[in-house]
């Protein structure tokens, strides 16, 4: 009992903090570790796990609109990088620099790609002649390092997986298109694997990608009220390909320069899936993204006939393809609950002496604990029910969470006011004018989320100036 | 026409110079692309999805072994990778420093890892402490980076793509089983997917590990002779955990150091595919692994009834779980012959207003170029029996040119000349003295490949001193 308690008492109850509970979910659901670089982490069998099945969904989603997948190397040379000037001023102060390759200096230092744009717009220049080649939609999964200052698990790191991207159109028309629709399959994605419900919009100005004409988001609220970024489509006009001078020959014969867009989502989303769904036992995850959706428990398991009938039901779940594990180590039962409970596995069947006698088992529900007794016969049915239900019921309560803290400020007063006192959303209205952005972050540290795509008229004034409003806003302090 | 003559005779023939026809295959069949950083390359579409195939092959056989994937960070301290003194000396002149992070220097540099070993040790010292905690049997799908001075897209690249497993055991028993083991995986692999025969066997101590106590490898023979490393598994018994401490509780309380291994394999096997299939029209892809198994191509496509036929048979095809595709491009029917030999397509289904009157397509294989005429009832069976036979007959035709160009010499004037004039492997005995392997080395330009798991007694003398014999081994001239 000694070592199940200390599983459980571990755990820093997120009302009292929420940074420590995350870390503690974080360590204790053994995702990811620390290592002796600063910044950057281990990712661990059962965080690995969860990548690898939101890189199949995804990867699965991409491939039905057309994306090929392809490798750039990790390496771009500082003139590369320099040829896109606000590219490069937004990312050349959070590159590591090589300067040595063995025992010799490099004539040129490179950076560790912290983005793939310009590696992408220096293949297409040279691959990219005629329309027949394009468009081009190409993809890459692979890690990236920006040098952050401040770093956490899976929110901010210093080095990160991800995918990113990168498309080359000839038109302007079809490259919004790709842009909007890219959007669309990581929202998709989110509420549909993740039961993460995010709200789609457009960036500022200010909060834009680096390079970008455009760039969209899709933002999530977490249990603390903050927002996180969740996965963010750019469209970069013909900017890159006037810097790189990426031009194809047009049906009329005439060159053109090429459209092009990059869109990424990265490790963070594990991190999002903690903050939404998880609770004070640690980790509670989606059925349809979890490593291992239900795992099996014998009570009194040195007793033959629970051996028997609990291996049985493990091979029955399995059969009906449900990705299912049976614990039959030399733990106590209360202490397997427990890590089944940390380890966020959606639902435990439990088995012993008195419930085969009675022929049926327990069925227990990670996010409500609801206990459902079932017969034997019907197990594998009702598991799949339960995951089925879990999954959306998950999708609703993060839904009607994020509601029930979005907010709504007509004046600067409230806006403060509610920032500061209720974590959350804070929709407002803008004058468009960056300046009274600056003045709310420097006020209440929030920054704009997003213009939504679908607006609202809550007043015909900025809630920051008084000016007339252009654009609704999405406000919130963010990870 | 010009356009498809273009795409043939811009091939070298590889009797002509086979480095040549390398080079030109890798760029005729889009397989991958140089870039601005040397010795980095851009792996296009055509060369990713063969590795996402090696990947899926591969990674589905290590998981049935029981091994769980994580991810390590691409960085190395200094003093991390000095801990182990031979591993060290052996990679520290071939390694990538990073010197700063942003705007400023680092206070330690950090190496872009050149493989994990020392990264693993680190993390198994924190999280192995009793026996409870082994195995561990832990991959990564990761790049790695190592300084060549020489490089060769696929073959040697300053950076590439592999899988590094890294396990930790309580035995040296069990830490030489598993080392044998995922040699046994690559080498099966190799055959029943890739269709390469290999030779197992173990590496001299010159030519082992830099820091391993046994290295297996399994090696191969390319068309024009030369020897492949394909796959390597080393035990390093408890040096590893000497040098970083990573010691666990036994059963009977006394702390003992863990056994350790580590395996690979990389893209370098898209090489070996080249250099073993391959032929003056192309890419032949094995059937296992092409990531399009056959193609249908019309004949006379503005034809309705050839445009309705041929999307009928795709789709006949692709409900027989064939990876096919439609080529119903604006191109001439003889720019798609060529275009599927050059990119190595296994098998090309013709059909056209001829054809379709008779109710038949023609199957094309691409190893044999022979042509099937077949029913369109019996389409999917035949493709699928096509596509069986290709796979089994191209490994065998491997393994006969591998056998016909497998020499024995007993003498050293016989081993030179046969290194010199007939490229292939060479079976002599050896003494077992490094001075022998020097010797060789320098005049032939040959090394050892490996003394392989299958012995013969050739002779009582080692061919290049005269000393008593210790192991046959397979030596050769290397990529």
């Amino acid at each position: 009992m000694a070592k199940e308690k200390k599983l459980v008492e571990a755990i820093t109850s997120m009302e009292e903090d929420f940074a420590q509970w995350y870390t503690d979910v974080v360590k204790k659901a053994e995702l990811c570790d620390y290592t002796s670089v600063k910044g950057c982490m281990v990712i661990k069998p059962a965080g690995y796990a969860i990548w690898e099945n939101i890189q199949a969904e995804l990867d699965r989603r991409f491939k039905a609109t057309g994306v090929q997948n392809v490798y750039m190397p990790m390496f771009i040379p500082e003139s590369l990088l320099q040829k896109e000037k606000e590219h490069v001023e937004g990312f050349a102060p959070e590159v590591a620099w090589v300067t040595h390759g063995g025992l010799e200096p490099l004539q040129e230092r490179l950076c560790v790609r912290p983005t793939s744009e310009t590696l992408f717009c220096d293949f297409y220049k040279g691959d990219i002649h005629s329309h027949r080649d394009l468009p081009k939609v190409y993809n890459q999964w692979c890690s990236v390092v920006r040098w952050e200052k401040t770093t956490r698990p899976f929110l901010r790191s210093r080095e990160f997986l991800w995918q990113e991207g990168h498309t080359a159109h000839a038109t302007a028309e079809e490259a919004e298109e790709r842009t909007i629709q890219m959007l669309n399959v990581y929202a998709d994605f989110c509420e549909e694997v993740l039961a993460i419900p995010v709200i789609k919009g457009q960036k500022t100005d200010k909060e834009k990608f680096a390079g970008a004409k455009a760039t969209y988001t899709i933002e999530a609220l977490m249990h603390d009220g903050k927002a996180l970024q969740s996965g963010t489509s750019h469209n970069f006009g013909d900017g890159f390909a006037r810097a790189f001078g990426i031009q194809y020959a047009d049906k009329d014969n005439t060159l053109k320069y090429v459209h092009q867009t990059s869109w990424g989502m990265t490790t963070r989303m594990i991190g999002a899936l903690i903050m939404v769904h998880g609770d004070n036992s640690g980790l509670v995850l989606p059925p349809a993204i979890a490593p291992v959706q239900a795992v099996v428990i014998p009570i009194q398991q040195r007793k033959p006939e629970v051996v028997e009938k609990t291996a049985e039901l493990y091979q029955i779940l399995k059969e009906a393809g449900i990705r299912v594990k049976l614990d039959d180590t030399d733990k106590s039962p209360g202490f397997k609950f427990a890590e089944q409970e940390m380890r966020g596995i959606p639902v435990r069947i439990e088995c012993g002496p008195n419930d085969i006698e009675k022929g049926e088992a327990v069925i227990c529900r990670r996010d409500t604990r609801e206990k459902i007794v079932v017969k034997f016969e019907e197990l594998a049915e009702k598991v799949k029910e339960t995951l089925s239900a879990m999954q959306h019921e998950m999708l609703e309560r993060a839904r009607a969470h994020r509601d029930a803290h979005t907010y709504t400020a007509l004046d600067y007063e409230t806006f403060k006011d509610t920032i500061e006192n209720r974590p959350g959303f804070v929709k407002a209205m803008w004058c468009g004018d960056q300046a009274c952005e600056d003045k709310i972050k420097e006020d209440v540290q929030a920054t704009s989320r997003c213009m939504p795509f679908v607006q609202e008229h809550l007043a015909d004034t900025c809630v920051c100036c008084g000016k007339p409003a252009k654009k609704m806003v999405y406000w919130g302090r963010a990870y």
